[in-house]
C-alpha cells in the first residue's frame, strides 16, 4: 500500500500543472472509451449482479448497481459536462499590493492525493475520478464490495487513456486492498494522502471520522427538519411537507421530522395526515401530536433516526426557540426548513440553526450540486470546515499565496 | 472534562449571534480591564517567572514569557485593534439565484468551539480570545504550562467581562485539565469540538494530528527555503539570503536551507559566505558546495531540519528541476522562495512548488497576517484544507447557505 500510494502522490505532481486543453482531451476520450467498451462493462457489471442476487441485495440496490447501454452513455455525457466545467485551477481568489510593495495573489491550486470511500453505484467511480482529474487531483478510490468488477473495469478503462496519453495510471486508481483493513490503512497515510472523503453508511463515517490522521470531509446522513411556523400558510405547508417526505424518502435530504407550532397543530395535522395517506407514509407523532391525529408514538430515538423510507416522525413545539433547539440537537447539519410569513422567525431560524442550508419557506429537497448550479457534485458535505453543503468541483482545490517582490527584504 | 465541554459547546449558540455592537463593547471592557489589573497581572507573571528561573528556561523563554506595564498596554491595544476589524460573521460570500427560482446565499458563520493549543507567550492568550470571541466562536484555551499563573489571571479578568455582560463565562475558557492526558481527551471530544489549532513544537503537532477525531488546522514548522536561480541579481540575492536566514533566526518564516545554481556557485558562495560570517552563521554544506567554501557538511538529516538558530545548510543543484524537486521532498509547506531573473523559471517555481507561500525575488520574512494585511493573526497554517499560510479572523469562520424560497417544491 505505501509504494502504491508513493507513486501517487508523485504523480499528482504531474497531474497538478496539466493544462486545461490536455485534461479537456483525456476527459472526452475517456467517455468515448466508456461507450466504446459499452459491452465489456456490461459483462463486468452482470457478474456483480448475479453476486448481488446470489446474496439478496434488495431490488433498490440492484437496480442502483446495474449498468445497461443508455446508463453507460449517461456516464459518457457526465464526464463530457465536467470537461466543459471552467478551470477550477489557477483562479486568482483575491490579489492585492501590501505596504511592503509585494504583490500577494490568492490562487486555486489541487489539494493533492484524495482517497474517496463510496457505495454500490458504478457511476460514482467515472464521475468522482473524472471530477478530481479536472481540478488536478490524484483520486485513490475505494467503492462498494458489490460493484468490484464493474468498478475495476470502469478503472481500467480509465487509465488506459491515461496512458495512451502518456499520464502516470496512478492519477485514477482502486485500492489496491478494498477490505475494511485497507481502509483502515489508507486512513492512516497522512505523508500521502491529504484528503478522504467518506460517503456511505453512519458506521462507515464514524469510523473513518473517529481514525483518520488523513483530513476528512464527511458525507454523513441528512437528519432533516421542517418547521412550520404558526404563520405558515396551511395549503403550502402541505404541499411542501409531502414533497419533502413522499417525492423520494431514500436521500438524504429528505425530511425525516415534521416540527409544528402548537397554535396551528389542531387544523394543520388531521389535514396533512389525509395527505400523508394517500402516499402510505407511516407517522409516528409526540404526546401532543398524538392528541390531533391517531399515530403511534415517536420516541427520543426516533427523533435522531434517519429512517430513508416512507416513515415520518412529528412533534408539536410551543414556539421558535423550542423549535431551533429541537433542530440543533437532533439535526446532522444538513438541511433545514421554517414556513413561516413571520419577517422575525424566519430571519432567526436562517441565522440561529446551525446546518450547511437552511431554507425558509422551501423543500429540504433542493440541497444538491445540481440544484444549485455547480454542475456535477462530489457530494453533500456534513463537516464544517474547508467544504460544506452541497460540494462542487472549486471544493476539491485549495489555494496558495504567490508573492512578487522586487528584492524585498524585511526591515 | 465533558461537563465542561457541553457548557461551552451551548455558550457557542449566545456569541454565534451576538452584534458587532455588543461584541466591540465586551472587547473594549476586557482591553480597560487588562489595564486597571496590570499591577495583579504582574505579579501572577512573576510567580511564573521564579518558577522558570527555578526551571532554567533559556534567558529568550524568560522573555517572551514575562509582561510588564508597557506589554500589557500592548496587549490591551492589540484588542482594541481587533474590535475594530470589518465584522467576519455574516458576510454574503455569494449570492445568485437558480432555476427552480430559490435565492441562495452563501454567507460566513462562525465554526462553534476552537480548541487552541500554544506555548509560552501570555500575549496569546489575550490575542487568541479576542479573535475567537470577534468572530462568534468559543475559544478553549490550553497554554504552555510554564505561563500557567499567568495565562489564569488573564483568563479570568476576561471572564469577569463576559459576566458583567451577562455572557457565559465559558465563551473564554482555559482547558480545566493542562495536561497531556487533557489534551489527549479534549482533541476526541468531536460531538462538542469543532476545530483544534496546535501551534508549537513538531512532537505537540505530530500528536495531535495523529490522535485528534476533531479537525485540526495545524501551525506547523516552517522550513523555508531560497533558491539562487543562475540568472538571479546576486548583490540582491546576498541581501535576502541573509535577511531570511539572520534577521530573526528562531521564527518560523527564517530560511533553512539556500539552494543555488550550480552555474552561479563559483561566483555566489563566496562572496555569501563573507556576510554570513559577519552575522556568525553556522554553515553546512553539500560536497559540491564544499568545493567552493570551506565550511562544515551537512547531512541528509540536516535538509530535514528547522534550526530555529543561526544555521543554515546550503545545497548545489544542478537546475530549476531538481530545486523544485528538493523543495517538495523537504519542505514543510510553509514559505519558499525563488530569487531569478528568467520568466518561465519563475512561473514553474511559483506554479510547481507546492508550498503555502511562495515568493518570487523577496524574502521569505514576509509570511505574516500583518505583513499580509490581515491584522492580528491566528498562526500560520501549514495544513492544506480550510486556511492555508496566514490565518486571519475570517479563517475562524465557515459558512452556511441561507436558502429563500417562494413555497418551492422539487418537481
Amino acid at each position: 500500500m505505501e509504494q502504491f500510494l508513493k507513486k501517487a502522490k508523485y504523480s499528482s505532481r504531474v497531474i497538478s500543472t496539466l493544462s486545461t486543453k490536455i485534461k479537456t482531451k483525456v476527459l472526452n476520450e475517456i467517455a468515448d472509451a466508456l461507450v466504446e467498451n459499452e459491452n465489456i462493462i456490461i459483462f463486468e457489471n452482470q457478474k456483480d449482479i448475479i453476486a448481488g442476487k446470489k446474496e439478496n441485495l434488495s431490488y433498490a440496490l440492484l437496480d442502483r448497481l446495474e449498468l445497461d447501454k443508455s446508463r453507460i452513455q449517461a456516464m459518457a455525457k457526465s464526464i463530457r459536462e465536467i470537461a466543459t466545467l471552467n478551470e477550477p485551477v489557477g483562479k486568482i481568489i483575491e490579489g492585492w499590493v501590501v505596504s511592503s510593495g509585494l504583490r500577494i495573489e490568492k490562487v486555486t491550486t489541487p489539494i493533492g492525493v484524495i482517497g474517496i470511500i463510496y457505495e454500490s453505484r458504478p457511476n460514482v467511480t467515472s464521475d468522482t475520478a473524472a471530477l478530481c482529474f479536472k481540478s488536478g487531483n490524484v483520486c485513490v478510490l475505494k467503492g462498494g464490495k458489490e460493484a468490484a468488477n464493474s468498478n475495476q473495469i470502469i478503472a481500467s478503462i480509465l487509465q488506459e487513456v491515461l496512458e495512451k496519453n502518456d499520464l502516470p495510471k496512478e492519477i485514477i486508481s482502486l485500492l489496491p486492498d478494498d477490505s475494511r483493513e485497507g481502509v483502515a490503512k489508507l486512513i492512516k497515510m497522512d505523508d500521502y494522502v491529504d484528503l478522504i472523503i467518506p460517503r456511505g453508511g453512519e458506521g462507515l463515517i464514524k469510523f473513518v471520522s473517529k481514525n483518520s490522521s488523513v483530513p476528512v470531509i464527511k458525507h454523513d446522513k441528512g437528519l432533516c427538519h421542517i418547521y412550520v411556523d404558526s404563520s405558515a400558510d396551511l395549503q403550502n405547508a402541505i404541499d411542501i411537507s409531502i414533497n419533502a417526505k413522499c417525492q423520494r424518502p431514500g436521500v438524504c435530504n429528505a425530511m425525516e421530522t415534521l416540527l409544528v407550532h402548537k397554535d396551528i397543530a389542531k387544523e394543520f395535522l388531521p389535514k396533512v395526515k389525509v395527505q400523508f395517506d394517500k402516499q402510505n407514509t407511516k407517522l409516528l407523532g409526540c404526546e401532543a401530536t398524538r392528541k390531533y391525529i391517531n399515530i403511534s408514538k415517536a420516541s427520543e430515538e426516533d427523533f435522531y433516526t434517519e429512517y430513508l423510507d416512507n416513515i415520518l416522525s412529528i412533534k408539536i413545539v410551543k414556539d421558535i426557540d423550542e423549535a431551533i433547539s429541537h433542530v440543533n440537537k437532533h439535526s446532522s447539519g444538513h438541511s433545514e426548513s421554517i414556513l413561516t410569513q413571520n419577517y422575525t422567525n424566519g430571519e432567526r431560524f436562517l441565522n440561529e440553526v446551525d446546518s450547511a442550508c437552511v431554507y425558509i419557506n422551501s423543500s429540504t429537497r433542493f440541497t444538491d450540486g445540481a440544484e444549485f448550479g455547480f454542475g456535477a457534485e462530489v457530494g453533500i458535505s456534513t463537516s464544517k470546515l474547508h467544504s460544506r453543503g452541497p460540494m462542487g468541483i472549486n471544493d476539491l482545490t485549495t489555494y496558495k499565496f504567490k508573492i512578487y517582490g522586487k528584492g524585498n527584504i524585511r526591515e
